[in-house]
């Protein structure tokens, strides 16, 4: 079959080996896959992601000596089922699915493992259990977004929201616009945003940001106080002293850079909830007891559980989370590499879809 | 008064300026105060404390042209009451109290402030609306314990104890051994402690360790699998995709020096809660990606709640929270500098308790 893979850093359009339903799975034929940040670092870093993975334990899912088809956010068509399925849902079905399946040595991540190539291929297979039906009428690329806005829905649903939460978004690229959705969806404001670049934050205000910042003209941490935050820990003392209520500061961390923790440390306020969303792959620098003083909570958090895909699903479905504003293009597979380059630089781009049955 | 005060890197027990109760405050006879490990590292590295402090946003509260009297870990006999007060406790009426009060720039901390001089010293003003009565028949010596105990129950308050955990104490001072206490207290378990020091291993397990382990024989963290949580992100994600329900390890660091954090990271279960309890008031170096894969919190934590302190002078005095094996002797104010030099090297010391009426 057709496919983009990444071979020694470079995107290449070829034929790969044609992929058969094992035990419990199913084909699909492959009809939109988004581009996600970790696809732009892992084709340039993928030996340093696979040594991260497995320095956390994850199972050795790679074979460096093959390609590596990417591509973790997709939307297909169910083509043929594998032995031992139980047939659910019929071929010609549109399905999602969080993108898991079992390999001989645990859990597999398909698009990140040379067993289960992803969606910038023309079918893949995936794992019947996990298969959802895209609603009648949701386009594939809308579809395709449900595993990207998922990420938000985990990173809102893994903060605890009963401080009478006020939010700060720093990093308004997909993850941080996927926060922003998710917030804005499950009601939690305000909702202050911070990037900088200007049209990340004229898309951060169109998901549902309050407030956007221009972290190179003011400081985000410069309008806690008008939300009865208390943005110091003198502030914080001498309300509790008082027995005053104030309201808790969640901060959603989606830049990943080193650097980012620290600067929360030193400038969020006492009891800031950080949930980390972004990922940084390099050694960083912290000074503990700053989260001490001010009681810091770090949340570090990955993907989605599987209620909360399903959930996100129907709500791009019945219109409760717009993806439309997120959409920057579509792209065929010899498109791939230069959305691949679009995206590495820091634009007004979020989301590019792959659609690996056009050349 | 007769005070052993701070100056330049020194103990010296001296007369210091006599206090007076101000707004709200009462006058207190110190009958008894503990030595804590913020107190010894106060003593060489004050500067560096208050420029922690200061960063952190805390009122500056020290004067460094001033002695300085620490201590507050107390127990005082009530003195005199100062304009304002309720006079809801009679002179004579043995009290210990949170050790916070109000200064002109925010809230400050009896025993770090060169205003409101520490239990080291025969008499402090302490805030009448925080003091509690100690229940009768409770030695001042256990009585001063509230304070040191209470960092436990914070602790242990502070962790979602939702997910069947199964604990891990990194450091088996007295803050490790307070949560162990509160641990206990609470019916948390299994306890697993990890200390170098025999002896402080014996007091872990005096104070309900269920196992005690030496790092330089065995990790901490071969113990997981015996107690149904996923030692790595395979087991994890295994156990996940067969909706099986495994016990959450909730490790609760107690040691506070550079290195700490990024060994959890490294070698802690996923979805692990870390309960920063330690102060490393140094530069750190982590691997945020680690946390990002394992889903790890960290949750720094400082201090109690009125509450949280309240409960544990309760426990003390009830026999819930044994205070006895802690206590590892009593000093008058001529042995607090050598106390401090003991106390300095790891040890099976728990707590010396200074009477400071005692010359």
């Amino acid at each position: 079959m057709k496919a983009v893979v990444r071979r020694s850093a470079s995107l290449i359009d070829t034929d790969v080996p044609e992929v058969t339903a094992g035990e419990g799975q199913v084909l699909v034929k492959t009809l939109a896959c988004g581009i996600c940040g970790s696809d732009l670092h892992a084709l340039h870093h993928l030996e340093h992601m696979i040594e991260m993975g497995l320095r956390a334990g994850a199972a050795d899912t790679f074979d460096l000596s093959k390609d590596l088809v990417m591509g973790h956010e997709f939307c297909g068509e169910l083509l043929d089922h594998g032995p031992g399925t139980t047939g659910r849902f019929k071929a010609g079905t549109r399905v999602v699915s969080t993108p898991y399946a079992i390999g001989p040595k645990g859990p597999e991540l398909v698009g990140y493992s040379t067993r289960f190539p992803g969606g910038f291929g023309e079918r893949m297979v995936l794992t019947e259990a996990l298969l959802l039906e895209v609603p009648n009428g949701l386009s594939a690329e809308h579809a395709a977004m449900t595993e990207p806005m998922a990420v938000g829905a985990h990173a809102v649903g893994s903060a605890d929201l009963s401080g009478r939460p006020v939010t700060l978004v720093t990093g308004c690229g997909p993850v941080g616009l996927a926060v922003i959705a998710a917030l804005k969806r499950r009601g939690v404001g305000p909702i202050i945003a911070s990037d900088y670049v200007a049209s990340r934050r004229a898309l951060a205000e169109r998901m549902g940001a309050d407030i956007v910042i221009d972290p190179a003209q003011s400081s985000p941490h410069g309008r806690w106080e008008e939300f009865d935050v208390p943005a110091t820990l003198a502030e914080f003392g001498m309300a509790a002293m008082g027995g005053r209520d104030m309201r808790q500061p969640v901060i959603f961390e989606c830049v990943g850079v080193p650097g980012m923790l620290q600067a929360l440390l030193e400038q969020a306020p006492p009891m800031s909830q950080v949930i980390v969303v972004g990922v940084c792959a390099e050694d960083d620098r912290i000074l503990p007891v700053l989260g001490i003083s001010k009681q810091m909570r770090f949340q570090f958090v990955f993907a989605y559980s599987p209620a909360e895909f399903a959930d996100t699903l129907g709500d791009i479905a019945e219109g409760r989370i717009e993806v439309a504003p997120l959409l920057s293009g579509t792209v065929g597979r010899s498109g791939v590499a230069q959305a691949f380059e679009d995206l590495g630089h820091p634009s007004g781009l979020a989301k590019i879809i792959v659609t690996p049955g056009v050349a």
